[in-house]
């Protein structure tokens, strides 16, 4: 079989997989949030609007493949699935902002604060943040994970999206813009913006299983890895893509000054550092044999994307 | 004694008693947030521009008191008022916003997007948030809640914050401006608003503490009737205050046609509704004895404010 013919079948056994889980995700989504009939009505649509965008569920996805790995049931990490997917929506509703990136398309179509106004997209952020910890804190049945383990996992998203993670990591890129920017300054906005929540959704689904402390460390490591290579693959494709590839304005980031791995060290370079991530986060993976192969699929799709 | 000194008597013990537990709350947030030096510092900063601003710490001290209330410890109560400080505090961030309030002053300060930019204030609102909950789920020592607790203080702040409580509040706050306002829609607005997060302040104090459900089931009467006292109190101050008393722009809500409390119903049906609620709720004490006496003093604060 030819090298050709092995990446179209990895590709298509990942999409499969991708497929089948987003799907369960999407449903357990559509099942846990207010109708969009439910009062405030604008509210109501504004959350959905977002959240059913057409996104990746690349976090979701992580969070139930990462509790696959140690033998978990998808059922009981479904809803940390969901808040992780939420706490993402929130943080892309809020980047959009005039104040913030002032995007107007995300995923092809218009931003929530271009449909709905600042005041509800502002709104529809903030309570997506409260959904997430409200799902982890009381999940719907059949989820029955010990208070235990739900509380370890609020203070693992807490921990992720906070100052230290992800909003952190958003301030430090606004202060980066328009400035040169090094390498140690690069990789910590990665580190916190996108990095910290990718890491914790592996880390959070391996919890909801009741991970022994060494898988988790494993587990742990995977994120950073798959995390850091995500971003470098994603402002790849920024430099490369076009508008329709990415569902956002392509090169924008190049554009508003924004730091990115491939203006820092060349395409050549990020592509060269997205592999070496990816084949390390393989590594850790070797102890959980057949069970780990979701999330094998899932690093190595990363790759492919950046060819 | 006269009326008029046993007024007095009620207020000093009750000024002695709130600055008490408010210097317990604040030393408590100092220790427990970033300093300013964190980096991204900025957001380290405001932060605690916001959080120390003078604030009345009205809702942390409920918590505290609704613990006493059911004889629980200070200590461990301490973390939950906390966290409901931090969510009343990125509400009001989030309100005074160009897109929302536009609001220029709050408790006499210049508001945090005056301070530090609208991007900024967006997100040290969105941080707020996340460390509210990161406390409730990981408090520090010498807390020592049992898992089950947290993990149900975790899902009361986030049932009353979010889209069914106060968020969704400020969306029907909005949709009402410049409308005309009836009864109905008018106590909707405050029980979302301000009313959900006051009631779960009671709850959750009780909750931490290892409340009976009996006793939860008073608490929570208490919260509904002071919130609601609160608010009307708090519309009254609004018609007839100062600037300097109200550490906000006097008259505000009236001119910005936001629906209010005596707007709807004229200031002496507002009042006598006010002292109903309050009378009400200090019924609701009585079984609890000289450990209810703190809720007591509150509830009578609230009025004495609207005299």
């Amino acid at each position: 079989m030819s090298a050709d013919h092995e990446t179209l079948e990895a590709e298509q056994s990942f999409e499969h997989y991708l497929a089948g889980r987003a799907a369960l995700v999407d449903a357990f989504l559509d099942s846990y949030l207010p109708p969009e009939s439910t009062p405030p009505e604008t509210l109501s649509r504004a959350v959905r609007y977002s959240l059913f965008a057409g996104g990746k569920r690349l976090r979701p996805v992580l969070v139930l493949a990462a509790a696959e790995a140690v033998g978990g049931e998808a059922s009981d990490a479904l809803p940390a699935a969901a808040a992780f997917e939420m706490i993402h929506t929130y943080s892309l509703i809020h980047d959009d902002l005039p104040a913030m990136d002032d995007d107007s398309l995300r995923r092809g179509r218009p931003t929530s604060h271009v449909v709905f106004g600042e005041a509800i997209a502002i709104l529809a952020g903030d309570a997506l943040q409260t959904h997430a910890f409200a799902v982890l804190a009381d999940p719907p049945p059949p989820c029955q994970l010990p208070a235990e383990r739900r509380i370890r996992a609020v203070a693992e998203l807490a921990s992720a999206a906070g100052a230290g993670g992800m909003v952190g990591g958003q301030v430090f890129d606004l202060e980066s813009e328009g400035r040169p920017v090094d390498f140690a300054t690069l990789e910590r906005i990665h580190r916190h913006k996108t990095g910290a929540l990718i890491r914790a959704s592996a880390r959070v689904g391996a919890i909801a299983s009741g991970a022994s402390e060494d898988d988790l460390s494993r587990l742990t490591r995977f994120g950073e890895e798959a995390g850091l290579a995500f971003q470098i693959v994603d402002d790849i494709l920024d430099v490369e893509g076009s508008d329709a590839t990415l569902g956002k304005s392509a090169g924008k980031d190049a554009r508003s000054g924004k730091a990115t791995y491939p203006l820092v060290h060349g395409i050549g370079e990020a592509r060269r550092r997205a592999e070496e991530l990816v084949s390390s986060a393989l590594h850790r993976l070797e102890p959980f044999g057949d069970r780990g192969r979701p999330l094998a699929l899932l690093a190595e799709h990363m790759i492919r994307r950046s060819r």
